[in-house]
C-alpha cells in the first residue's frame, strides 16, 4: 500500500502579522514546518502552533532559515558555516524546547525559503545545516528536494525527499522555475490527480510530457495563498479516495 | 565550611561587537549567566561561550532578557505575561540545545538587566518567567535578588538569592542605586573584605554602618569595566584565602 | 463652515505582511501616518505608500514609534530622553527624504500605539518627542489627544488635537479604555452621526448620556479590522453630506 | 599642487557595543563615512557622531549597508533592485536629518561591506544605489573602487575613486584580496611612504613591483584595529609633509 506524509509550513506571521490558516492546515496536513523565529514566527506564535499541532497528533519540524524577516528567509545570503550551524541549531533547539513544553518535539528539520534552494546546490552551506541537525540529535531526518546536495554531505543524517503536486517538473524531475509560465498548478482536479499518481505510481508528467519518476515519501502542501487551504483538503481527499495512507515521516 | 558560587555574564557581545574578557572571567566564576540573543549574544558567541564554560566546568545559566538589542535589555518593557514567558522559553531552550551541542547543558536561570530588575517587584512578570522554566525544567533554579517578588510566586521552583561584593547595601539589605554616589565600590581591598564577611559571616556592612544579614548562595562579580576582570580576580583569592569553597549552586 | 481631517494609520506592513487596505483607505482620508519601520513599514513599502499619498494629494505624516517590530509598538518602553529624541529623528528624517523622492513630504507627526499613550500623560517621553520635531522642522505639527501631556511641553510648536467618531468618551472627554465593554462603536449609522456632531457642533455625547465639548481638528478612523474600511468611507460621507469641508490640518 | 582627502568609517557602535575610536580619527580624516543603523550605528550614535564631525568642519558621508547587523553588512545578500534603492534611501534620508540637526548634511555616499564589493562588479545593484542617490539628491556623490561597475551605470552622478594605503595591489591596480598574504601593511613608514606617492604621482607598486597608475582623490583609513589610529596619523602627517593639501572631495 503507498504511504505518503503532507507537510505545510506553518507559523508564519510575527507578532500583528498572520500568514496563512494555521489551524485549517492542521487538519489536511500530517507534517507541520514550524517557523523558529528567524524568517517569521515569534515564540509566542511557534508555541500555539506547536500546541495546536502536538493536540491533534500532527508531526512538528523546525522550518529553518536565514535570519532575514523583512525579506521572509528568501533572499539568499552568504554566511559562513560556523555562523550558518549556530544559526540552525539556536533556531532548532528553540523550537524544540517549546515543542516540549507543549507535549510534543522536533522530529525533522526543513531548510526555509532560500536556504532550501541554496542547500540543494551548495554542499558548503549544505554541510553546514547538516552539521546543527548532527550536533543537535542525528536521528533527525533533513525534509529536502530530490537530488539535493544535501545527500552527498549527509552522512550518518536521513534525508527525506518531497514533492510538490502543484508544480510543473522538467524531464529531468527538476521543478520548473516560478518565474516560467505555468510553473504552478491551479487546477484542484489536476492537482489531485498528480498527487494520487507521485503517491502510488512515483511517477509525475513533465512538462514535455515524458513520464518521470519521482520517489518522495512527503507532499508539500501550500496554505498562504487564497484557494491554497481548498487546494491541499483536495489532494488530502484524493490521496485517501486512492488507499494512500498518510503518515508522516517522522 | 562556608560555601559560595560565583557568577558573571558571559557572551554579551553580538556579531562583530565584544563586551567583556570571557575566557579570563571563566577561570574566576563557578556559574557564567550566558546571553541568550535577545540583549546580546548570536549563535555563534553562545556556542563558543558554552564550549569554552563546559570545557572548564563552568556552570551554564540561561541570562534571559527582554528583546532589546539597541538597550541591551536595560529598558522595562511592558510585554505580555504569555509573550513573555514564550520568549524567556525561546531563549532557554535554545541555548540549552546549543549547550547540550557543547557537551554542557543549562543549569540555572537568571533574568538579565531590566528584567531582573522588574521581577524582583512584579508579581506579573515574574510569575510570567516562572511560568517558562516550569514548562521547560522545573528542576532549574533561578538566581536572583534576595527578597525578589519571585520567591512569593515561584512554588515548587528553587530560588538561589545572590549578593554583590562591589556595591553599597541599604539597612534593609537592598541595594544602592546605581544613581547615587558610593553604589559601586572600586577598591580591590575592599571589596574582597566585603566578599569574604558576605560568604563566611552571611553580613554586609550597609551604608549607614549597620551590619545587615545577608544569605547568599551566589556572588556576582563584573566583567565588563576597565579592571573588572582583576577585581573579580582579588574576590576570588580572597574567598579562597579565607577557607570559603567556591562551588556552583547548580 | 465647520472643517476637518480625516487621518489613519498606513504602510503598517513589514515584509511579506500585509496590515489594512491602504489603498481603500487614500481615497477616504485627507491625512496618511505612515509607518517609519520601527513598529511597522518597510522602506519598500514606505515609498510605495508615499507614492500613493502624493498621487492622490493626501498629506503625509510620520507615525513614530518605539522600536518593536514584535509588539507592534504598543509596549510601552522606558527609553532614555536622548535615544528617544534620536529614535524620532532618526524615523522622520527617512520617511521625509522618502516621501520627497516620491514628490511629496512629512507635513505632521504622529506618535504611534505605546508611545501615543505615553507621551499623552508623560512629559519627559513627550518633551523627547517634541525635540526630535523641533531639531527636524520646528513648522511640523504633532497630532494628538485633547489634553495631551504634550500641549504642556510643545513651546513654539504646534499640537492639533484630534477625535475618534467610533470610541465612547467619558464625562470628563476622555476616551474610554478599549478594555471596557462598549468601547468601540461598530453600527455605521451611529458613528458617522456622532463624526457628525464632533465636527459640526465639536460636541460628543459620553457615556453617560451628557455632551462632552470636543474640539479637533482631524479626526481618526481605522482600516486594519473587517469593516473598517467601509466605516470610513460612511463617515466621510455623512461628513460631506452635512456640509464639512474635509481638509488637512498641515 | 596634490589635493586629497582622507576618509574613514565612524559611528559603527550599537548600544551598548563600542567600534573603532571615532574622535580620534576625527582629527586625521577629512570625510567621516557614517554608519545609518542598517549594519551599525543606532540614531543616538548617529547624532553624536554628525554633532562631533560637524563641529570639527569634517564632511559627512552615508555609509550605507545592507541590512545586516549580526553581519556588520559583510554577508553579500541577493535583495531585489526596488528593495534595495528603498533600503539604501532610508539609510540615506535618516543620516542626512540627523546630520542637518547638527549643523551638518550628508555630502556623499559609500556603500559598506559587502554591498561595497558587490556593486563594483555587479550592475543590477550599482543601479539600485545610484537609483537611490539620483531620488534623494542626484547632486550627491558616490565613494568606490577604481573600476567599479557603479562607473559604468552612473549617468550624471558623480563617482569618486578611492584609494587604500595600506593594502597590496595587483598589476591591474585591484586590490589583493584579504585572503592572501601580504594583502593588508602594518609598517606606518611603508603605508606612509605608499600613501605620499599615491596622492602626488598616483602611483603605487603592484606586488610584482611593478608601477600602476591609481589615480583617486580620496585616500581611506581605518580605525578599528589595534594600532589603526596610530597609522592613520601617520598617513596624514606624511601627506601633509608632502605638500599634499588635505581636502574632501564634496
Amino acid at each position: 500500500m503507498a504511504v505518503i506524509d503532507i507537510n505545510a509550513d506553518l507559523g508564519e506571521g510575527f507578532g500583528i502579522w498572520e500568514l496563512g490558516d494555521d489551524l485549517a492546515l492542521l487538519d489536511v496536513i500530517t507534517s507541520a514546518n514550524v517557523a523558529c523565529g528567524f524568517h517569521a514566527g515569534d515564540p509566542l506564535i511557534m508555541r500555539r502552533v506547536c500546541a495546536a499541532a502536538a493536540g491533534r497528533g500532527v508531526t512538528i519540524g523546525a522550518q529553518v532559515s536565514y535570519r532575514d524577516l523583512v525579506g521572509f528567509g528568501r533572499r539568499e545570503m552568504d554566511v559562513a558555516p560556523p555562523e550558518l550551524t549556530a544559526e540552525i541549531l539556536y533556531q532548532l533547539a528553540a523550537l524544540d524546547g517549546i515543542a516540549r513544553a507543549e507535549g510534543g518535539r522536533v522530529a525533522y528539520v526543513k531548510p526555509h525559503g532560500a536556504l532550501y534552494n541554496r542547500v540543494a546546490r551548495d554542499p558548503v552551506q549544505a554541510m553546514a545545516v547538516a552539521e546543527a541537525v548532527r550536533a543537535y540529535d542525528p536521528s533527525l531526518p533533513l525534509l529536502t528536494l530530490p537530488g539535493s546536495a544535501v545527500y552527498e554531505i549527509a552522512g550518518e543524517l536521513t534525508v527525506i525527499a518531497e514533492c510538490f503536486a502543484d508544480r510543473a517538473y522538467t524531464p529531468s524531475g527538476a521543478l520548473v522555475s516560478r518565474r516560467e509560465p505555468g510553473a504552478v498548478l491551479h487546477d484542484p482536479e489536476t492537482v489531485a490527480r498528480r498527487a494520487v499518481r507521485m503517491a502510488v505510481d512515483g511517477t509525475v508528467v513533465a512538462v514535455d510530457d515524458t513520464e518521470v519518476a519521482l520517489r518522495a515519501r512527503s507532499m508539500c502542501v501550500h496554505g498562504d495563498t487564497p484557494g491554497a487551504v481548498a487546494l491541499a483538503r483536495s489532494v488530502r481527499s484524493a490521496l485517501s479516495d486512492a488507499g494512500v495512507a498518510l503518515e508522516p515521516f517522522a
